[in-house]
């Protein structure tokens, strides 16, 4: 099994995803097809003391950097992540994991790879830790505007990800709405709702924001847009909750002897909302598996994108999207 | 000034708005209505050891339950919800207090009071403590479907809103999307973009989900159905960290004791993210002020809400609302 890793990702580039890719080639043993600036990677390689047997570089001389902007990325037509995609598609290799900007690996993989047959858009969907095991929200930004439909695929994407990578057996499919009570929602939501009720999927409902983490469902469908704000907002209380929780413990000593004390603890916790632990984000229904890290990621979570990136190829994910995309179709008569 | 406090709601009923109507009479010296079951209410005073002289009881036999729907609250013609809202629209009170089901608020004091004038849709708005100080999220959940021109309203209500109320001199306007470069968002928040660049607020662009707390803006405004996921979200997101956390604290004797030399800071910096401290959620663009308080209210949130209740009327939003609405539907030739 080959996989593809962009060593141009990230907020700091070579310096993490070479020794996350070369971890997880030793760990996993997997080949990995390094792609980026060769010297640069040839660098990083002189720095570790892991063996490299399995690891190829393929060279790209364009990086895209993580601010840039569509019309900037849609230029360069050497960059890691479509020399990536590229491999992909040739069949050189058999997934491609990218920790670099969201919106250039979403529309380069799109445009290069294109969406599976049945599939109107292929999606972001990340897993989370929730109080009771993961779980799958889909979309997480990759469509900014959906129809009623397209939320349907997402629920039977997230099902065949899950049924397969996972091994859980018949998930519970949630949609992000507001209120649990079935007329609750807005128009996109309580249209979607009408259409997961009759799908071949075992659909419990709406979900409420708040039990993102909950573990009341297995699949969590929504908009990109919704769903990015989600993702963002639970970010962003842990972020505030670490920041107030340092200010006020540099007040009291006994605070701070309670902080000392409780960090091991409150490590853990915090890992397991910190989702860069299970590898990453995955774009479903494209002709291909990529894989889409964290940009704050350390060697740890690349290494992890890449076991998920194998989990991917070895359960035959994209094999299962295809069957259960078909039959939802059937069943539907098209969707 | 007279308050009108509907007595029925929240999860408590009125142990808890009775003992929070009268400590707010008598901490901020308004006169307060306590609508709802008369003897319900009068049990209370038995119990209570504060006076009662600035408090009245206006008699409404009918409760509506936290969890009920629209069909069945829309039957009930002499709801305590439906009676204070009649109380404000007869000017028999300045302002009305309800933490009960914030959906029947919305839905009845809209239909008894109306929208102001030019006023296309009352709004949802929630005080959230930021790093920095206090940020308005503006819609949280009244209107789920929006229009772009909708979304300028809130940004003109929520400005009126904080530079009245709170003598914030021109606040910080961000809309909620995803990403913060310019052409990022749905089909929505891009047509809003254009409008707020235009409109005669000071807008500082798009803002992420994980500034909701960050204090980046002083007012973020949203349609109802991304405010309202965000905002319980970030509810289940602390749930989930407390939930965690105390599960780790029982694994050992050390966490233990570190959990309680932090407790006193923790729940200093729950109490931040907790906006019952504020008082509730306001109903902007009504013809009249109505402050939603949050359903687990304990009396300390119910004198909150009294007390923004009455900095709402003292510092007269509704003329600043009005003139504003005005002067932005001038300026733009109607909004």
């Amino acid at each position: 099994m080959k996989i593809a890793v962009d060593a141009m990702g990230g907020d700091f580039g070579p310096r993490v995803t070479v020794a996350g890719a070369l971890q997880a080639a030793e760990d996993f043993r997997v080949e990995v097809l390094l792609v980026g600036v060769e010297e640069l990677i040839k660098k990083e390689f002189d720095r570790s003391p892991r063996p490299h047997a399995r690891v190829t570089i393929v060279d790209a001389p364009e990086a895209i950097g993580m601010g840039e902007g569509i019309f900037s990325f849609r230029k360069k037509a050497r960059s890691s992540i479509l020399v990536g995609a590229q491999l992909l598609k040739e069949g050189a290799a058999d997934a491609f994991v990218s920790n670099g900007n969201t919106a250039a690996v979403v529309y380069i993989s799109r445009r290069v790879l294109g969406a599976m047959e049945g599939v109107n858009k292929p999606a972001l969907a990340l897993l989370v830790s929730s109080l009771q095991g993961l779980t799958l929200l889909i979309d997480v930004g990759a469509n900014a505007n959906c129809r009623p439909q397209d939320l349907e695929q997402f629920a039977v994407m997230g099902r065949a990800f899950m049924e397969s990578a996972l091994g859980l057996a018949d998930p519970r499919i949630g949609l992000m709405s507001i209120g649990e009570e079935d007329g609750k929602g807005n128009d996109l939501t309580k249209e979607a709702f009408r259409l997961l009720e009759t799908a071949p999927i075992r659909f419990i409902g709406n979900i409420e924001g708040k039990d993102l983490f909950s573990g009341k469902a297995d699949v969590i469908v929504s908009d990109g847009f919704t769903g990015n704000v989600a993702l963002k907002v639970s970010e962003g209380v842990v972020e505030t909750l670490l920041s107030m929780g340092r200010h006020e413990i540099t007040k009291n000593l006994l605070a701070k002897v309670g902080f000392f004390l409780m960090k091991r603890n409150l490590k853990k916790i915090y890992r397991k909302l910190d989702y860069s632990e299970y590898g990453g984000a995955l774009l479903l229904g494209l002709k291909g598996g990529c894989i889409i890290g964290h940009g704050r990621s350390n060697p740890n979570a690349v290494r992890n994108a890449v076991r998920l990136a194998r989990d991917f190829v070895a359960n035959r994910v994209q094999d299962r999207i295809r069957t259960e995309i078909g039959r939802a179709r059937q069943a539907t008569g098209g969707i």
